[in-house]
């Protein structure tokens, strides 16, 4: 009790100094006495109403230097944006609290993403400069109306059943295709249809087809996949045209570009692509699409800073087959060691093998080529699917896809955090598929809390109609985060994604240098909007 | 890396010999070499195969030894028990992988209600000896048959709305009541309305206004924090009634201990309680009438070991009443001394004054007399709400009622820990009230991995008409805990229910020796059973 009592009178003596100091002195110099010693064995019970404010004080303090942020001091440009940006957040935050049924992040993104668009909060998050998307995937990255698009070029044919009701699938070819592998399929050229159904019918019918909409609900997590499936499925014909190719990939830069991203890592099942005879291409011919096609896009915007390509087949397939890709990967790289830098499994977890089973397999991959696992994208606690997250781990992973499990094993994300493995959090990906419904219930809160290394990430932004990287930003910023968190995590966030990229050391440097530049004129025009927006109340 | 191969070294050791005895000793000997340590700073990816399954191992069994219940060692016949329950448990739960539709703690209780009770697991769990039920509320711990039972007594006047159709209050009198609360509101005897409507159609009309049924789905927590307030609310007339009161306790003991609890703490609170003549009684009255109840129930029940109270008024209030509150526990505390242990404030924590506010008042309760807070029942992660759970904590407090948002608070969950403040977990509570949909995303699975005290409690059982405990139960070990969570976890958390509870040392101790005589029994029963059934197998 005398060490507590000694303790106290430390602690009102900070307390009376500067509790923020207090806490961070405790913060810095966590070996000199931690948050348990400061308790000591007391009952708490004999507080007087100063103690108790003290010890709240400080407990308090200690949370907020703990989290996802604490690390970054704010410039005065920055601290002038970050009272704009936080007098939005808290505006939308309190109206919830009055009123949750109001609170955008408590719903499913499909039925608020029109008032989301509109709200202030993510205005500004749409041009805030979030420098790297670190998981997208290639057919799922750019919105409906590139895809839709596609299918007015020539020498395009589908293939519908329900007497053209329903579209099963599209091919190009110079002639009607022999093939039919749906019953009653029939194939038209894509002008026949499009005449028939009347173009803006069409046009809607597809803008359906090619997204997760209407079903907010679906029964469980593997109908959401099976659905998912389906449109990957769809957009195969369409998408795997070798001339198409190279054109949805710059579409999907430009869009995440517009989207305030600089840099993006995809990650790609590389089919090979087919020409107008129906002939196809070795895969090296779909990565040198890739690695031209960014060229050209790099040269055409010199603010955008690079893309990289992680080579990640399906998993739904035997140990010899994954054995096989692992030596695709190998030469891949061997042919573009700058561009294929990664490997993974993509497919629904739950339906596939675990990791495990590929162990000896994967381990044969040279170490220069990173690992970048999807795991713990379940919500089953104890299945082969978790265990993927430890397999990742312990494979040597550099970052993990959701992970979303994470946060029921303790050992795991301690390990991430000292192994320093960064975890993809895709917040509406997450909702998309069922894992949770309401934000404010999503894992990764314990990640920010914890100050565990996260990204915000997309996946397949372009399945549910959202922006390339804005609305996960949205929905992490206002729903996941505690009610505090503000630009400082922002930035943090933003600098993460470089600091996880599978960029080079220098290359690293150049791009926080390319990503600043924006950051700061980001900065510049929320503080020059808010004073010319107070000059015009004046008047 | 020369440490490290030593480490692997020793490692591969202790893997050949048993890799549970290794991670064990790791377990048991933090200090001599710690979780990250033993990884290094290798690059994992150098790994053998061998490596990695050692390593897998050995992390692996570290987190089944960190985990709720890795402290039990059981019995050979416990060991038997385990097996089928196991075997019951896995049956739902790879059902539930193969089509997660057919998992019942994927959905809505009021979905799977009927179907749950048909479930051998449940049955299993139904009549396990639970130990304590820390958490019931005073007026809706009952079934609603006991409810609409008490609708048969005499002298009852019913107020109702719409011509009949809906019934607004409840009084028990010797004329008409004169006063009436509601527009168009009119008084007549129950039996009139029970005529006029039909005993049947009254009686079904009746369990769904005493109940959530059937909104499975609310817009919001408000929304659902609202309708059970409303159901509160309609009860107050029937179960305020002195001849009531006591009955209606009698026959939620009854329930309750038919249902495996053989300890019971309620939180009430404690209204004045009215006569024939409509005059109010002091509070003591409510707690004599609770006391002399509780005394002819333990005289007629000798397996059952006791129920104590909790004074809990609403938290809707001004801090002078707050401090009137805490003067009339303190007083009833002194005539009541080993009966009225403890004080709390309960109502939606989302739309009531913080903790902190009170502060001041609420330390003036003589230590002796326990804090029993509700805190962090919300799914705001930064708002006031937030905030009581630490009050709590600071403010001494035994346990935590739900604290369902302290997974997004690792210092206080750590806190938690170190203090030994026990969390009351009530997942079908939490799924009602709208927090989280489906159980697999509870948070209390992170405390069961943390190994964070925690108990299982139901709190408002009545109002979705589940078991007094079963169901908790069921939905925590199937749909919280991991798969492999057996019998280990089961007793841990049977017997945590009477560590935590508000007995002193020496009783504490007999109602372990009494809980246990039921729990030896229970085991042996299902070893007996499944012994009987594959006899008849052979057959």
């Amino acid at each position: 009790m005398t060490v507590l009592l000694s303790h106290r009178m430390l602690l009102a003596g900070w307390a009376r100094r500067a509790t923020p100091t207090a806490a961070q002195w405790i913060h810095h110099n966590p070996e000199k006495m931690t948050l348990l010693e400061m308790l000591g064995t007391t009952n708490l019970r004999k507080s007087t109403p100063k103690d108790y404010r003290i010890l709240r004080e400080i407990f308090n303090s200690f949370e907020r230097y703990s989290g996802v942020g604490n690390d970054i001091q704010l410039t005065l440009p920055e601290r002038a944006a970050n009272e704009l940006i936080m007098c939005e957040k808290k505006r939308e935050y309190e109206k919830g609290i009055m009123d949750p049924s109001k609170f955008a992040p408590g719903h499913h993104i499909f039925q608020v993403l029109t008032k989301v668009k509109k709200s202030p909060l993510f205005q500004i998050l749409r041009r805030m400069p979030k420098g790297a998307a670190l998981k997208a995937h290639d057919t799922s990255m750019c919105s409906s109306r590139v895809v839709i698009e596609i299918t007015y070029r020539d020498n395009l044919w589908v293939c519908t059943t329900q007497n053209g009701c329903r579209v099963e699938e599209f091919r190009f070819a110079k002639d009607k295709p022999k093939d039919v592998s749906f019953e009653n399929g029939e194939w038209q050229p894509m002008e026949k249809l499009r005449e028939l159904r009347g173009e803006e019918n069409l046009r809607k019918y597809l803008q359906m087809r090619f997204s997760m909409y209407p079903l907010a609900s679906f029964t469980t997590n593997a109908h959401a996949w099976r659905h998912m499936m389906g449109i990957f499925g769809l957009l195969d014909g369409l998408l795997q045209y070798a001339p198409v190719w190279g054109d949805y990939y710059y579409n999907a830069l430009k869009e995440f570009y517009a989207d305030g991203v600089q840099y993006l890592e995809v990650r790609s099942v590389l089919p090979q692509l087919y020409s107008l005879d129906g002939s196809r291409m070795p895969k090296r011919e779909t990565v040198q699409i890739y690695k031209d096609t960014l060229e050209r896009f790099k040269k055409e915007h010199p603010g955008f800073i690079d893309s990289k390509l992680i080579y990640a087949p399906i998993r739904h397939v035997q140990p010899e087959l994954v054995g096989e890709y692992i030596k695709e990967c190998t030469e891949l790289n061997k042919e573009f060691p700058s561009f294929v830098v990664g490997f993974d499994l993509v497919g629904q977890e739950d339906v596939g093998h675990p990791l495990s089973n590929f162990a000896a397999e994967l381990l044969k991959l040279p170490d220069h080529i990173h690992f970048y696992f999807h795991a713990g994208q379940t919500n089953w606690y104890g299945s082969h699917v978790d265990q993927n997250l430890l397999d990742a781990i312990v494979l040597g992973t550099k970052r993990i896809g959701h992970g979303y499990t994470i946060t029921k094993h303790p050992v795991l994300m301690r390990l991430a955090k000292y192994l320093n493995i960064a975890l993809e959090v895709c917040p509406v990906s997450n909702q998309v598929l069922q894992l949770g419904s309401d934000y404010r219930s999503h894992p990764a809160a314990t990640l920010i809390a914890e100050n565990v290394p996260m990204v915000i990430a997309s996946g397949s932004p372009g399945f549910w109609r959202a922006a390339p990287l804005s609305h996960d930003f949205y929905m992490a910023f206002l729903g996941i985060a505690p009610m505090n968190a503000d630009l400082k995590f922002l930035k943090r966030t933003a600098k993460n994604s470089i600091k996880y990229s599978s960029l080079k050391d220098e290359a690293k440097a150049e791009a926080m240098e390319k990503w600043k530049k924006q950051w700061d004129k980001w900065v510049e025009n929320i503080v020059r909007q808010r004073k010319k927006d107070s000059e015009t109340e004046k008047k």
